[in-house]
């Protein structure tokens, strides 16, 4: 059944129009690209997706619209974690409703550590988990949070009900590791950090989420299966090049990925909801142009 | 004008229904209650005002509310921040349809660090204070972004359109001093931390602002002024009294805190937003009691 | 016994010749100084004192020197951590032939956490305080380290045999607070943040040990002590001029400290041992003696 | 000329006797062990090695009698960084006395941070690095000291004299690719988390130093040339289990490393340098060999 949670897949940028609100066609014909360069799956309103800075009726119907459109054609996560316990297990009902194949919640937000840990999280997770029959991936986001002990950590997740995997977005590749041996395997486990997909493909983890994925899709795709069919030298000089595009674009990241997504893809992403990148500067699209071939070039 | 910005105020609680919106009935009565006590102003929508846990509605009717009941008897600041810059600005321009004395608003929440020195978060708190003619007061949560000069940081904060002073949550009480003495002044600073009140009156703070004014309020701000006036072992004492309390209960804030209001004053709190407090026990009626006790006499 | 374990103590300079090690002369000068001014005891060979940049037959001189021209004027807690339990056992021991009135250590170095709270750490401890008859305080630098509960820290803390108190330098007034109440006022606690003096006089703490008492000792001396008397302003208005000027200073201390300890008294503490203080560049001389000058009219 | 610094480098224990002097019988033939096995080279007197535990005399010897024993069969690098810039001096050109390849040096001990970015911590290498002519390895521990810039850090880094690498032990893998990149491949790197061996040959690393090569050398030299090689399953496999069995050993690996070098190899490395292992437990025979067997299977 969880045969096919596997593979690279978008944290799919989420469209959005001059107010603030999805775009509903540019919504479609991503979420079309994506599906039809052969990606393994698509997770939903994420950190990239802006889930939290959307509506929850824009989050329902960014679910379904998706949805709609994949046709069953690719796998589907739903990141529903919000403020209150009380949206996300609505935002959880209704993307069951939606032909998804698994939901997904960050920890807490603002209370609490944000790494998930807590007797809260935990609570809230399964609060979450439970109001659906969906397979439930929690999102940790970085390190620090197993002070006190993984193995008590993982213990506990796997009671969690509908368990059955996690995003882990840390650079701290050990923490990947460790939960991965902790839980036997049990755990389909997705990489989160982009710029280190390859080096995580060893640490147990079933597939990787991203943004870039969004950019360099088939790139990273074809990266990271030829990596695990012993191309090694590949993925080395490959990680080198793409970590050093990461690191240049990320203090402009959502202009980057604007202006890239238009003139590879013709798609119109957006401006994002402030504040998120509401500092971000426009870069000179001859580097953008340069910087998108070097990446592709480097996957070949 | 901004003279009768001190002194002690609560982090005022929102009483909650059983459907996680606000009890009006409560609201009312807790506002006169803190007020009728003689507190130094009141602080609404923060963290301990499960502000961020409300729809947009329900905040502004919030303020509305308690600014009525109020009626001009003390200051009020409301506490703006959300998820989007947006929503932000809708609620400072409502706030000041409401006779209140300022708004705050924490840094972007789940995006970026909570400690607000990003570029994201003052481009984020001049978007909310030039939306209106109120003192802005940015709300610091916790340690650690000072690094790379927080003489630089007070630079850039205080070119904020309307800045009028900060609210700001650390044990470390250098950051507090260095802000004060950086700033020349010109700031009105409020400690959010209740274990340190009277310490950080020494670090150039106006008056602290925090949850357990809510139920200690007569007793904290009795302590604070005496402590100004020269009774320094007063203040030692109750100090470590009251700090020992607050670890105690710490873990079940939220149940003592209902236990504790009802029992003193009558006032039901009710439960908080979940995931808020989900894990919470109920503590023995004595002990709740006792501890009560203990802080009020440590106050004589 | 423990009654005259309290005020202000210099973290003691030792000055040093051009070959990096002791300049007896100005070491019998420098101690002559600050027990003629009145200060409380006399903190040796930690931090400051550059214990840890000395050899170990340099260390228990510099120890019976400072003892023989006390003459037991005033306490002295000599600091014996070191690279290995077996140095410090020797130190100690040394220590307790020189008339000292209490022996201070250091958690492990280089090896483990530095905020002592390690099962090594209590070893270590252990084994150096059991070595000689002197009450014992372990030097705790930073914070963070209470992860896991203070009380279980404190209790384990308490049954070092000897153990008399602690010298905490945290800026986390919060954690000197919490050692305070839970140890129920059994330890002598000090102190180790200069900017934080009189606040940390709120916490439980006895007294005060650092590095600028070496050149302020009389001031701050006086500022405590009219503090402790009801005198909260003198003591607000100067904390917020020393913090300022310890800020300036800082990037620079060894070059400052030994300007301005030449140009105040005459005494010439000399170059630290590299890599101590080997970017520190002088500053103007005019600069040193208004930043000093301004301390001085503080304390007035 | 660094051509030979590359591939799966102990970080030698140093044996010990009873008085916690180097066990020199014992020393000569863990030396003879791992050079025989056919280990790509050997890092001498760092942590493992218990160098800043040893007397600057004792830390000579080992450099010597090692050299001796080895007779340029495979490269050295000796780690000489300890409290004081004139003893690391003192020890580097000792070194370079001894025909070894290189020299590193840990950042300052105890005081500053132990990330090595500090101004202090360049003019340390400095000064280390242009008391000879050998090749200069820093030795950076732990993670975060690249906040304000990992290019400026990078840039102050090659204009050391005689710069040729690091040594970078840290689980953020992130770090050492970004240096890797930044440095335009001019620096030999080793990674130094013996978890992450693997994982960090995809990082621009030419080898990797490390704990647990002592042990296990001929095991991870084969898999990490495996990897390079194509076997990315064997590499995943055996990283998941050499992870598992460090993590139960690492809260005894002082007495479990003793115990399996005797069981495995005759060679007794004695007890270390109280404060270091000084709680450690000893382990159930059958348990050692269990966990043995199991890595060496692995490898396999």
């Amino acid at each position: 059944m969880r045969e096919n949670l596997k593979g690279v897949w978008p944290a799919m940028l989420t469209p959005m129009d001059e107010n603030g609100r999805p775009n509903w066609g540019e919504l479609e014909k991503i979420t079309d690209l994506l599906i039809s360069q052969g990606l393994d799956g698509l997770y939903l309103l994420g950190s990239t997706g802006q889930g939290f800075l959307l509506s929850t009726e824009d989050r329902m119907k960014v679910a379904e619209v998706v949805s709609g459109v994949n046709a069953g054609r690719v796998p589907l996560i739903v990141q529903v974690g919000s403020l209150t316990t009380h949206t996300s297990v609505q935002l959880a009902k209704q993307a069951e409703t939606c032909r998804v194949d698994g939901i997904s919640s960050v920890a807490p937000i603002y209370y609490g550590p944000s790494d998930g840990t807590s007797s809260m999280a935990m609570k809230h997770y399964t609060d979450i988990a439970s109001a659906t029959g969906l397979p439930f991936f929690p999102y940790q986001l970085g390190s620090g949070g197993y002070l006190g002990g993984i193995t008590g950590f993982v213990e506990k997740l796997i009671q969690i009900p509908n368990m059955a995997g996690m995003k882990l977005t840390t650079n701290n590749l050990l923490e990947i590791s460790t939960i991965s041996y902790t839980s036997q395997n049990k755990l389909v486990l997705f990489s989160g950090s982009d710029e280190l997909m390859c080096q995580a493909a060893l640490c147990g983890t079933s597939g990787a989420i991203g943004t870039f994925y969004n950019l360099f899709g088939q790139e990273c795709q074809k990266v990271r299966a030829a990596f695990l069919e012993g191309q090694v030298q590949l993925a080395s000089d490959f990680m080198l090049v793409f970590q050093e595009m990461i690191a240049e674009v990320l203090p402009n990241v959502w202009t980057f990925l604007r202006q890239a997504m238009q003139l590879r893809y013709g798609v119109n992403i957006g401006r994002p909801v402030a504040p998120l990148g509401n500092t971000h500067k426009t870069l000179e699209e001859q580097r953008v142009l340069a910087m998108m071939d070097k990446v592709i070039k480097a996957a070949k």
